[in-house]
């Protein structure tokens, strides 16, 4: 029996008669029942129960987590490059150049493959060319845009669509019991404030992500603006991750959620922390069916050092097709 | 009258009789009543008030602090100066070249009017070597030694003692009315960090600051560090405020409160926005008694431009001498 937190009276009413009964609310319905579930719900029961040897002070119980394969989906490609790519088609009738200069040719007639074939350079370039030479407000709309609009091709769910319900309910589950949930992902911090407040609950200065410099101006109007420069600023990715979250939390996490060899770090900057018990999750994608299946070989969200340091390190392994009875939410957001 | 947002139910007994009376309570009982009280209890009602057309939601509540010169003092010297200072005095032992290599030979004689001669330079120099080549941790615990034993040379109190009542009295206020208060200072974010939650109750992940580069390494003992280094990241100064307001918040706030022509751009970015009502507040040095008198001309919190342009954004300025009757808290913190 899975150990419940939560308790609600329900009245039940019988022959005209009404009687109350105890009911326990499972607050991960989205789990199934399981040593995965039930490793979550001892930590957080042992660390917020008063008089606990385990006990954290409430400001000290952060949490954070990756995005991309972890809150989200990302396969086949990761969403913000498919905004990119859109952007690039959206933005084509203005640049006539872009016909025979890669990797814009190859877009505009539609062969993602030589895109990724163009490895780092021509992401980047995707990325500087779509995230930067714009202000902070129209990038913002451009964001909104497009996740009103685009649907992915294989579930044809728009993409803030396709976010996993049993994190939802985790991040949740945390912040009743007075966590702060953060996320820390390789995405775009600008890309993601966009929408992840309606999506997960997490607020803009929650969210700790990749980023491109960014400039103050006073316009030719007299009002101040935010220009995005086509200049890198900090990539929050593997031992980035550590760095931006000290540079963001300023606190070590206790609690650290991610999927790929991009969290390792962060993962491991967590758990190796002294002091209070600490909690390292990875979710591994076994579900081909309901989601993708993919780990050690996979040109995105490569899970390999992870898996084979899972044990040493005492990080919990999500099982998709086992330990979730629900990928996406059934109510469309 | 002042006008007060919250009333308290008091019971008096007088003759074995009980009765009720309404007091009124003043959430910022070291203001003085007058124009500059009085803007600010109007704001914050309007905006809070359900149905008011001034009303905003409680996630754009957004309030960003200056902390030199507007949280706590920052005269004759920025205290973190005098920190650094003392590091070096602390540390000569091991640095026998110090001797005859200035900034530090200035130092070790107490010739702090040379150290200033060297300008910016010499600050840089200072910085690096006492906030570089150091964990995040030995950091910590350097800046919370300091605090502990390190006296004002005009106050004799601790530096952390030299805070601001009435703005802590503002920073409550405002949360009080599920405002979100964040700091924004030129100073250190890891300086700060260590001793603004328990003075200020604003928590490591609501302060903005300027910093070094860190790097991400795994000790020789195998524990994993981060370690701060002797190379610039970011200057959270003028055009760097709205930059940095970005970076980690990712909202334009709706109250900003400064002090000093580096926080120009902060007020200028928050109170010329659309949609909502906005307050600027600038921080006028007017007491030489209790505390210090400088604007115009002031080698630290040069204030000018602001007060020339108070008007013209419809900025609220404090008089300190005039506006507040208490400077420091009383009871030590």
């Amino acid at each position: 029996m899975i150990f419940s937190c939560k308790q609600e009276t329900k009245v039940r009413i019988e022959d005209n008669k009404a009687t109350e009964e105890v009911v326990d609310i499972d607050p991960l319905p989205s789990w199934n029942d399981g040593t995965t579930k039930q490793a979550i719900l001892d930590f957080v029961s042992k660390t917020t129960a008063e008089g606990s040897a385990d006990f954290i002070p409430v400001e000290d119980r952060i949490a954070t987590f990756d995005n991309d394969g972890n809150l989200w989906s990302e396969q086949p490609v990761y969403f913000q490059l498919v905004f990119a790519i859109d952007e690039i088609k959206r933005l084509a009738s203005d640049h006539p150049e872009w016909a025979t200069e890669q990797p814009y040719k190859a877009i505009l007639e539609g062969d993602v493959a030589t895109v990724l074939a163009g490895g780092e350079a021509a992401i980047v370039k995707l990325v500087m060319q779509t995230h930067g030479n714009i202000t902070t407000d129209e990038f913002d709309k451009n964001v909104r845009d497009w996740l009103a609009t685009a649907t992915h091709p294989k579930t044809g769910l728009h993409y803030n669509e396709m976010i996993y319900q049993p994190m939802v309910e985790l991040l949740e589950y945390l912040r009743a019991n007075d966590y702060k949930t953060f996320i820390v992902s390789g995405g775009g911090i600008d890309f993601m404030r966009v929408w992840v407040e309606e999506a997960y609950g997490i607020p803009p200065y929650q969210v700790v992500g990749s980023s491109v410099k960014t400039k103050f101006e006073i316009g030719e109007d007299g009002v101040p603006k935010l220009v995005k420069l086509p200049e890198l600023n900090f990539i929050d990715d593997k031992v980035g991750k550590p760095v931006g979250i000290h540079q963001h939390i300023g606190k070590r996490p206790v609690f650290a959620s991610g999927n790929s060899d991009g969290d390792y770090q962060m993962l491991q900057w967590t758990t190796t922390a002294t002091g209070y018990p600490r909690f390292g999750l990875l979710l591994h994608h076994t579900d081909a069916d309901r989601e993708w299946a993919y780990d050690r070989d996979s040109h995105i969200g490569q899970l390999s050092k992870g898996l084979d340091d899972a044990s040493k390190f005492g990080w919990t392994v999500i099982d998709m097709k086992q330990d979730w009875n629900t990928v996406y939410p059934k109510i469309k957001v």
